[in-house]
This record gives structure tokens, C-alpha cells and sequence, in this order.
């Protein structure tokens, strides 16, 4: 009876650790999804590709965004894709973005990344656009895969003079 | 051994169930926790109390904040004790929030919360403050207790006139 219940605790023990390390290795591949979700929406953006921008968002009504411009939230993932549509409406052909600081923060179902992000390129006035922003996303894992169920993008602003601030650099 | 298999077997569906329910139960408990979180911070805000206010974050060089002013970011918590410091100078008497639209989604280990926030006050200068801002943490249980690692808090800017919009509602 004693070396069966040694066996047992000995196989107790090793499944507790195989569960430790399962649930660390889990996290490090979340946190690597979400970099290849972050990566692939970086592209599409650079494109216009509107449909691999949506990608990025979970469908449907779950989505609640706040975007540089008004209105304060864009509720539902088809609010953000006509706000995007608009976006990519003011640029000359393609639109480069660099990233700067990017940091995820990821669970095994629950996620959050943020960064600085230059956005270079040419509005359809012919002028140059080289802007500085600051973005946070919220993900959550839904059948398997991670989308976004939140955005967030701003510029600070200065509240003596009502200004926002476009020309900041980190 | 047919019998001992099948007990074996059953105890390790129980125990199954029981990780399963003890996980759902887990994500509530943060969810939970997020929130009281979120109330505490309101409370010590609107009290002006800026170490009620600094508990709210990781404490050292975790923190990453993106504020409605300058600059882009804040790094550690030392630099963003300040920014709050001297945006409550800005005010005559307590300010009021109130809450609007507030979505939490947290695991175990990693959170994320957001929402709308009507800020009102009077200024030091004697006029009336009263501003909806978009705001969004990211969260990180360490030591066994939740701590905000990011923040995020911005109004929309009009970029056509480089206006900070002040005066939305939702």
C-alpha cells in the first residue's frame, strides 16, 4: 500500500509539473499569436488591405474601438471598417509604419499589447504625412484563435491651447 | 484491476471538472477583483489622493502610461505620480467621474478594462471643467494581486484643424 501511494504521489507530483509547464509554454505561445496577429495587421495596414485590417478585430458587435478621430467609440466591427475605409481614403499610395516599444502582456484566453507607432506616407493632397502615435489593443482567444475586441489610438494634446499634438517623436 | 482502472479514471474526470469549474470560477474572481480595483482609483481620484490613486499601478519601471497630455509616454511609475500630481494642481476642490460603458475581460494572470469618463470640476482659474475621456488599462496579477501596467488616456483630435476635441458626449 505505502509504494502504491508513493507511485501515486510521484505521478500526482509530475502531472502537477507538466501542468506548470504546460500553462507556461501556453502563455509564451499566446504571446507569440498575438505578435503574429500584430505583425499581419501591420502589413495589411501598409497596403490598404481593408478585408486583412479586419482581420486583426473580432466580427461582429463585440468590437468597442477608440480612434484618433471622432466620434468617442466606434461600437461593432462594422463602425471600425467604414472608419478605416475613411483612413486609407486621405493617402497616396501605400502607408509605412515603424514600431517602437511594443510590449504584450498574455494569459492562456486574455491579452494586451500597446506600442509607438510612426506613420509615414503622402495624403491625396500631395502632402506629407509623418505622424507619431501611441495604440493599445485587448484580445481575447474565441474558438481558438485571438482577435481584438478592443482599440485604442491617440495623439496627446495640449489642453492650454485645445492643440493636438502631431509632431511629437519619443 | 478493471474496478481500480475505473476509479482511477473517474477520480481523474473529477478532479478535471473540478480544475475547469476552479478556472471559471478564477476569471469571475478577476474580473471581480478588476473591478474593485477600478472603484478604489475612482474613489482616491476624485478625493485627489495621490498614493490612493499610484496603488491603481505597478509599482518601479513596469509602468507604461499614454496620457491625454505630454509626452507620448510615461515610463514608471515615478514619472506618472508626477503627471497626476500636476494635473490635480489644475483643479479647485474634488473632481466627479462618472463611468460609462465599461467592458472588462480578465484570465487568471492578465486583464484589460475600458470605458468612457465624464470628468467634472472647476479649474484653479475658477471655470467649469467637464470632458468625456476614452480610457483603457491593461493589467498583471503579481505577489497575488492585480496591478495596472499600462494605461491609456485620450479624447479624439479633429485632424483636419489639429483641434483636440474637448466637448464630445457619447
Amino acid at each position: 500500500m505505502g509504494g502504491r501511494l508513493f507511485i501515486i504521489c510521484a505521478a500526482a507530483l509530475l502531472a502537477g509539473g507538466c501542468f506548470k509547464d504546460q500553462r507556461r509554454d501556453d502563455t509564451d505561445k499566446s504571446a507569440l499569436e498575438i505578435r503574429q496577429l500584430i505583425d499581419r495587421w501591420t502589413k495589411a495596414f501598409e497596403a490598404k488591405d481593408l478585408d486583412g485590417v479586419m482581420a486583426y478585430y473580432a466580427p461582429g458587435d463585440r468590437l468597442d474601438s477608440y480612434d484618433i478621430v471622432p466620434p468617442l467609440q466606434y461600437k461593432g466591427a462594422a463602425a471600425y471598417r467604414k472608419d478605416y475605409a475613411e483612413f486609407f481614403k486621405q493617402f497616396n499610395g501605400p502607408i509605412h509604419v515603424d514600431e517602437r516599444d511594443v510590449d504584450i502582456e498574455a494569459d492562456n484566453n486574455v491579452a494586451f499589447a500597446h506600442g509607438l507607432e510612426r506613420l509615414t506616407g503622402t495624403s491625396t493632397d500631395g502632402k506629407p504625412v509623418d505622424t507619431w502615435l501611441r495604440w493599445t489593443s485587448g484580445y481575447r482567444k474565441i474558438g481558438g484563435r485571438w482577435y481584438a475586441l478592443h482599440d485604442h489610438v491617440s495623439v496627446p494634446v495640449d489642453l492650454a491651447t485645445g492643440k493636438a499634438l502631431l509632431d511629437l517623436k519619443p
